[in-house]
């Protein structure tokens, strides 16, 4: 199966080609090279013997059909758009290896009960116009007509956009999928992260995606001449927010979540002015949100006592929060035994990241397939993954499209 | 007396008027404005019996004869310009307090044995070519020729600002006086900190300006994805970071110095990133120099046992040192003697913030005279003193030349 990896691979090298920023890989909704990977890897389904068409969102969709024209779907999907100087694996492994699974099935001239369809979504990481999601939001149904007023940073309505592409913006609804009609929604997925890594492990289970919770805070203290004012007498915000940012990674240890502030600004940010206000962000992460909620409530407890002790004032306002989605438990089970058959140990773990089957949960079950990347590292040039990783990904990807056949009841 | 503080504060107003931005307070060095104050202010000195001229650097210079021309001068200065947005006593203060207390002489028709020399530097906040203390500097004969290629923001040289101010900047030299021919260089000035306000004191008695040590640091960790990467795998630059703002805070309270992290970047700065690197400024001042190096010491061996414990890298460079410059003991006594002879009690204090006494303490003996300011606010148009207090700082400026004269052997 070594070629099959390899193959993979070579379409994700030839993906990374398809760029707007020459040098790196940058592939957004909706533009020139969206449009450019949508052919592109419609190509390869259409050689794997799946009927092509792209959705009303964008998004590239081929079919495989089954054996009975009654049973729902399976899809195999992720998304084809990447961040700015992305790697080339994010979400594009998901995809490719949906079709390489297919290309299998076709090759040996075999279908199973059900149609797949690999999906190739055109808009996940949110890069063009600050919404994410948009494609698997569309297929299940959850498109809100209202992003269609959406600009981008040229000043381009999302509505603008669509129809530029070829779509039609009063028809995006047309994407939704009807609820039973599908069976699963499977995802594989680098983690993004460097647990598999830390174990020695080449595939993980994804038992939930974690809800998040991002605060903004900002501390008010008094700015004042760093020369002249005594050190009993400041009131120093941002001395103040460094006891906030260890108290986040304090609390996030003893709650087991994960907390995180990734942005801080100090006013008026001058060598020798007394910070007078912090402006930061905390993102904290839960696979149960009552230990996110717990942990948030936590952190405010404590921010409001530092806040006390020197004498400042803050304020917080949520800006974003998601409740986790747990992944299919029968789901889980599958791609648990699958791996076990190919003697690897199972490492369930949630997903710190948000992915497509988060929106897609709304419609079907849901689950995923982690692939350890080196050095837990994404959104960056240096994305990389073992042709071997892949390779098992593939067989387990392929062996749960079997066990799914044989348990469902479609199996013969 | 209480007209004389009534004519200071005037003159402050009028001065107040005299900017570069409508609705603020914006006086720099060399502009049309500097020009405009030199010729209000030599207007008020030839009033006040002054024989008046601008030095080489463009510091308006007014001269009060004393009866003997043998003896060395006695000069009282501050500077003229300002900060952008300024208030209106910082520097002012202390010109217009020298010229009050030599009109003082002149309308009662007195003379004292040596001369009196007033003083408004053109250039001591450094705003407009970041290098601050220039008349001052020039004056005690050590303006660095290499100052005059620096360019303010809109590219113009510091040689080329002087040409146009009717200067020759390759005679800026001449601004010099010789060591010996100066008495005693005595300074009043805003204090700019809380501390004689929290004492319930008009004045206050300098003792050194700090010695000030300005450090950079840039600590490297490793960005990651805020969901994905567990608590117990980061290497964040930012709480690193935030561990050691807090050092400096404790150091700086135990070594009793003061110490500020007043400038701090994240980088990348994205709300569901790990910091992956961080850099900041530390300001630590203090009295005696050996406090400082000691508090300097104590933060870096800090810092390396943060980031060893941590697993990140650090790097730290001096962008700025200046040592502490200690007033003259006999001044400082003088000044003491006459707040006591106003029945006040006398409060020593060092100088966190930098004056032009620093510069001219290489050429004279110099003493400075601290005033309460409302708040200690200071580099703000929120500025604000008491009339009292600055009548008071009058009469014990007047009563201490009186006494000077006495004590050096001028005195009949």
């Amino acid at each position: 199966m070594m070629d099959r990896s390899i193959s993979v691979l070579a379409r994700s090298d030839a993906l990374a080609r398809i760029t707007e920023t020459p040098g790196m890989i940058t592939r957004t909704y909706l533009t020139a090279q969206h449009a450019e990977a949508n052919r592109l890897v419609g190509g390869w389904m259409g050689e794997a013997g799946m009927r092509v068409c792209a959705d009303a969102a964008g998004s590239v969709i081929g079919r495989y059909d089954g054996l009975r024209p009654d049973a729902p779907t399976v899809i195999l999907g992720s998304h084809l758009d990447s961040v700015r100087n992305a790697g080339r694996y994010d979400g594009i492994l998901g995809v490719l290896l949906g079709l390489a699974a297919v290309e299998h099935l076709h090759t040996a001239g075999r279908r199973l009960p059900f149609a797949i369809e690999v999906i190739g979504f055109g808009e996940e990481e949110g890069v063009r116009f600050g919404t994410s999601l948009i494609g698997s939001h569309a297929l299940a149904g959850d498109f809100d007509p209202a992003w269609l007023d959406i600009r981008d940073e040229a000043g381009v309505s999302l509505a603008a956009a669509m129809t530029k592409f070829g779509l039609d913006p009063q028809a995006v609804g047309q994407a939704a999928r009807r609820k039973g009609d599908i069976l699963a929604y499977l995802e594989a997925h680098i983690e993004q992260g460097p647990v598999l890594e830390s174990l020695n492990l080449p595939v993980g289970v994804v038992t939930a995606i974690c809800g998040a919770t991002r605060r903004r805070f900002r501390i008010k203290g008094m700015a004042g001449h760093a020369g002249t004012v005594p050190m009993g007498q400041r009131r120093d915000a941002l001395a103040a927010a460094a006891e906030m940012v260890l108290a986040v990674e304090r609390i996030a240890r003893e709650k087991g979540v994960v907390g995180t502030v990734g942005r801080l600004a100090v006013e008026p940010d001058a060598v020798n002015v007394i910070p007078g206000a912090v402006t930061f962000t905390i993102d904290v992460r839960a696979e149960q949100d009552a230990d996110r909620l717990d942990a948030l409530a936590a952190i405010d407890r404590t921010f409001g006592e530092i806040a006390e002790t020197r004498g400042l004032s803050w304020t917080g306002e949520t800006f974003h929060q998601s409740p986790s989605v747990h992944c299919a438990p029968h789901l889980r089970a599958l791609f648990a035994e699958t791996i076990e058959a190919q003697g690897m140990p199972v490492h369930a773990l949630p997903s710190g990241a948000g992915h497509d089957a988060m929106a897609i949960a709304s419609l079907a079950p849901v689950a995923m397939l982690f692939i350890r990347c080196a050095g837990g590292i994404s959104h960056n040039p240096a994305e990389a993954v073992l042709a071997e990783d892949v390779d098992l990904a593939l067989r387990v990807l392929s062996d749960t499209l079997e066990r799914l056949a044989a348990t469902t009841g479609f199996g013969d």
